[in-house]
């Protein structure tokens, strides 16, 4: 469709810095020529036909490029990513070039149509689509292989010649956002809508579910707490807690699923279409046609790749679980040897050994956890999925089942194969505590110190400069250029989730645990904010329409409490007590209730619609339109072949 | 769209009968005028557009009107209904009639291209879419009111002016399909594609499910027969059993939806869009705006509905399963009490007391069974669904819960609360093999009598015709509209459901429940397509995309089987055996291996995708076409407003 259109100029004289590209120190000077051209080509060339400036530094290198576009071309970009945008009567649809005058706020001349994140995202796509047509290899380095179809940037960056590409901050627009954000001390909700622009709607998005997610936790809280205070130990009022917490958490779950179509319709990510999205950078295979698109793209069999997950990726995840509940076993042994040689001897030396097995398990776990993670990376990689999207569910998915597994194994094992509820309920405590005070100083206090001597740093080097919004656009390039890379909101997600595993799968043993997740969720929201205005370099936005496979976890986890909770409450003495005769009785009364409680949880899920009514509807017009559009187009093709 | 072509002459010549609409004796002469001059109004006039013939009987009666329709009218109405086809390019699209000559076999002379069930199916769309305009009653019956919206067909039929309306049989097409079908014995699969052209998707997707069900029930069997030759009562041997039948019944389950898949779109209901039917004739409400469409028609809140639905119907339901099991328990205080009384006595006449609770019991069941059906067709018209699809799934859901509690319930009792296997088994065989039985009666040997009867009193009536084929138009007219109502495919469903219940819920204490099944359903075959051919009226065809609510059945029986079969392994003396010291440990193990068949049925149900890859494609594909369409037309319809 662009490509009709390739003879608009694109040139612009205010050229905008929107992206930067870093390459490699002493790259060859025809490698660097033939880049600039093929992203400066036009489109009907094969290029991206995006505008690109040299930067050159203090120190003579010019090794950095800036990357903008004009807006013509950004509109245009705008359309092949398939933004939807909202129109003049405010129903969100897909924006196109030719119909631009019926969006809302659209003039030729307002060019804060398309939001940053979103100019910076579409060079992003161009960039990474630029793919090689009959080059054999990169000029001027014959060991980087390019092949038709192949991803130039993917392949620049494989062998070392492209550092890295990244979007520039807005110091103006992150000033405001910081300030409504967490600048003033205020009890409201985050600017979400003011987020989503800056950053994009995966950010936008958890930060949403990190806000709702504590709102939901509230009540939680707000229950649990005279359960400390008046230190309740009846069974009764367990049970009331545990199933509470139960039936609430599916209905947060669903009600979350609403609330993010609601935001989601608003941003127009709902609507972007999935399955027509390009295959991703990192996807290659043979060049054919997409048989759903009819395009000409990489090509990788789906049997395949099918034969990858199941028999070398999942097989390898098995392995890899296993040999994580071994350590767990020896730790264990571990432990009970050292309980052992202390109470044998009793010295110092031996109340000193007592520690030794957690340290080592703790460090063990740690190095297992990377190790596994860059496994997880290879594979899913390996796997060779067409869309980013499915990369990410994979990769996902095989590090959250080692991470529940390894955050939540010796925990099932006190709780039931040591059958030990006191122990239980302090190294939950010590766990959740832990590494929620842990997490904090490694988002709030480590990022606030860091800031610091950025600033400090700042100042050294620009000893006349007191304003950071007076920085000279090399200097921004050059100190954003050093800061970390923000890896994307996997961590974080991580983190509630197994905040929610501490909530949710022992709540009757240890009903302080929502107090303590909201608190911390407070302040998460503060310390993570910061990390993404401050500490990183800007991310690219990504546009996103869920939260995926993360709704999936959270679903699965909650399903898997209804289990634990069942088996706590049928384990304590006060329960017991009740079936004094009978313990079959006991333990047929306990999977009576777990049966109900899941067939109400299910029930509740399947009840509660996914997407509220309104939204439905407009989902269900846009379709309705498409299709009678359809029809319209057909009938206009075949009309002058009609006799009638 | 079609109003726009209401001048197009849809008058024809050669005039084909094919639906019969037989009005009460004596309707005033009037009131046919009005009706005959609505549906063979224009369009644009609010009529139908149709043909209308009265038929004169041999008794001079004019009551009985057939209703045709021009090829041309035909093509506009299959655009109307949204007939989906097969292009020449084997892709599958909704018919427009400008875009005719792009649809394979299509030729204006092809009076084929529309199967019969088809132009009978869009004759009956456009009957009981003919609205109310300004009538405030029906002429010459003020007491039939009528409001704008109103469809007239379903006044006419409340106030008993219209006794019915059916299509009519086609002979020669009946023969050939017969034939195919099931007048020759042979050992194959049933004509599905022929009898989806002559009674419609939902009866052939019924037949296709029956057919695909038997087979895959005979895996099972072939598995139990065994286990009754040989006599064999190991624990062991039955755990095996019971766990291949229970991963087995999730996998043909998932694997139908992929058949379902494959079949409903080469018959193109697969692509119809559900959510764009007309309402359904006995939706009422005020006229408004269809928020999707656009269009005019009777609006009703959702919100009052989901309040009759849940205030009212949900609470009936419960009070009538809680009636239902009280029924059950008096029938076994009876039973008790005449078994006390036969010990006591020993009389004749108390051996034959013996039998009076099993017959008053089943009296009962069958009568609760009745009203509890009427009660259900009530509330669920009461609801005032929009769509048809939503109507019946709302009734079949109530209708099922009834049915599974009255056929189940004392099953569940001698198992769970008797603990008598014995009893268990004996009452599954005779459930089983005596509803068998009087199925085959009802279905088989009785329509065969009927169908005897019948071609009796046909000769008596035409003593000088022989064949069947040479009956006059009036004379096949009289006989269809004597002949019995097919009232849908739900008792058949229902029957099918019933059997997969004793197949799997108690699978393991009767193995050869599937043998019996696969050799019933292969009679049922038989019997059923004789019961479609010979016994009913024609019924309309009806497009459908699955079997519905019917899989939401089958997949939570498939569920509820595995608990059934685990406490049912838990309970056998083998397996009590191998636990003598503690039973504690006995239902541990049971829950464990229960949670585990669960978990890895839910994880089966989703690894397994619903559509077939190719189909997903096609559908992909579809959606994309769909979508860049809508993207031209926008720009078609402003390219003129932009200045380039």
């Amino acid at each position: 469709m662009a490509e009709s259109r390739a003879f608009l100029d694109t040139s612009e004289p205010n050229f905008r810095p929107l992206v930067v590209i870093e390459l490699a120190k002493g790259t060859k000077g025809e490698t660097v020529e033939w880049f600039t051209k093929r992203i400066e080509d036009k489109k009907a060339n094969g290029g991206a036909q995006l505008l690109v400036k040299p930067l050159v530094m203090e120190n003579g290198d010019e090794n950095i490029y800036l990357v903008g576009a004009s807006h013509l071309r950004l509109l245009l970009g705008a359309e092949t990513v398939g933004l939807v945008k909202e129109c003049n009567d405010n129903s969100m649809r897909t924006f196109t070039y030719s119909s631009r005058k019926t969006f809302k706020d659209f003039a030729d001349d307002n060019h804060n149509f398309l939001t940053v994140g979103e100019c910076q995202y579409i060079i992003k796509h161009e960039l990474e689509n630029l793919r090689a047509k009959d080059e054999k290899m990169i000029p001027g380095y014959p060991q980087a292989k390019l092949y038709p179809g192949k991803s130039i940037v993917r392949r620049l960056l494989t062998s070392g010649i492209l550092v890295q590409i990244f979007p520039l901050h807005e110091r103006e627009e992150l000033k405001k956002l910081r300030h409504s954000w967490y600048g003033r001390v205020k009890v409201g909700f985050q600017p979400l809508d003011e987020i989503r622009s800056y950053f994009g709607e995966t950010i936008a998005l958890y930060f949403g579910f990190l806000e709702y997610f504590t709102f939901a936790l509230i009540p939680m809280a707000v229950i649990g707490i005279p359960y400390y205070v008046f230190a309740w130990e009846d069974y009764d009022k367990y049970v009331m807690f545990a199933t509470f917490n139960l039936l609430w958490s599916t209905v947060i779950l669903e009600v979350w699923k609403r609330i993010c179509a609601i935001m989601t319709y608003r941003w127009g990510t709902l609507l972007m279409k999935r399955q027509f999205e390009e295959p991703r950078p990192g996807f290659h295979g043979v060049l054919g046609i997409n048989p759903v698109t009819g395009r000409e793209e990489p090509v990788y069999s789906s049997i395949k790749r099918q034969i990858r997950i199941y028999l070398v990726s999942l097989p390898f995840v098995c392995l890899c679980l296993y040999f994580s509940l071994y350590v767990m076993m020896i730790y264990f042994d571990l432990e009970q040897w050292a309980l052992d040689y202390h109470e044998k001897n009793g010295s110092n030396f031996s109340s000193l050994m007592l520690f030794v097995p957690s340290i080592v398990y703790a460090v063990v776990i740690e190095i297992m956890n990377r190790t596994y993670r860059y496994a997880a990376e290879f594979l899913t990689s390996w796997e060779n999925h067409r869309l980013e999207s499915s990369y990410q569910n994979h990769l996902i998915l095989k590090v959250l089942v080692f991470n529940f597994l390894n955050c939540f194994a010796s925990l099932f094992y006190i709780a039931f194969v040591l059958f030990d509820m006191k122990l239980l309920r302090q190294s939950l405590a010590t766990l959740l505590i832990t590494s929620q005070i842990l997490n904090q100083f490694a988002e709030s206090l480590l990022p606030y110190w860091l800031q610091k001597t950025h600033k400090k740093r700042m100042k050294k080097r620009m000893s006349s400069l007191k304003m950071e919004s007076d920085l000279s656009l090399a200097e921004q390039v050059n100190l954003e250029k050093e800061m970390g890379t923000y890896l994307g909101t996997f961590d974080d997600y991580l983190e509630l989730f197994l905040q929610f595993g501490y909530v949710s799968l022992f709540s009757c043993v240890y009903p302080l645990a929502a107090v303590f997740a909201v608190l911390n969720n407070i302040t998460e929201i503060y310390s993570d904010a910061l990390k993404m205005c401050r500490v990183y370099k800007r991310p690219f936005a990504e546009p996103t329409a869920n939260i995926g496979v993360w709704q999936l976890a959270f679903e699965t986890m909650s399903v898997i409490s209804v289990v634990t909770n069942c088996v706590l409450i049928g384990m304590s003495p006060q329960v017991n007590a009740l079936f004094p005769d009978s313990k079959v009785d006991l333990v047929l009364t306990v999977a009576l209730v777990e049966h109900l409680l899941l067939a109400i949880k299910f029930i509740m899920a399947f009840v509660i619609p996914d997407k509220p009514r309104d939204i439905e509807i407009k989902l269900a017009k846009l379709e309705f339109e498409s299709l009678e559009a359809l029809k319209q187009q057909v009938r206009a093709t075949y009309t002058s072949n009609c006799e009638k």
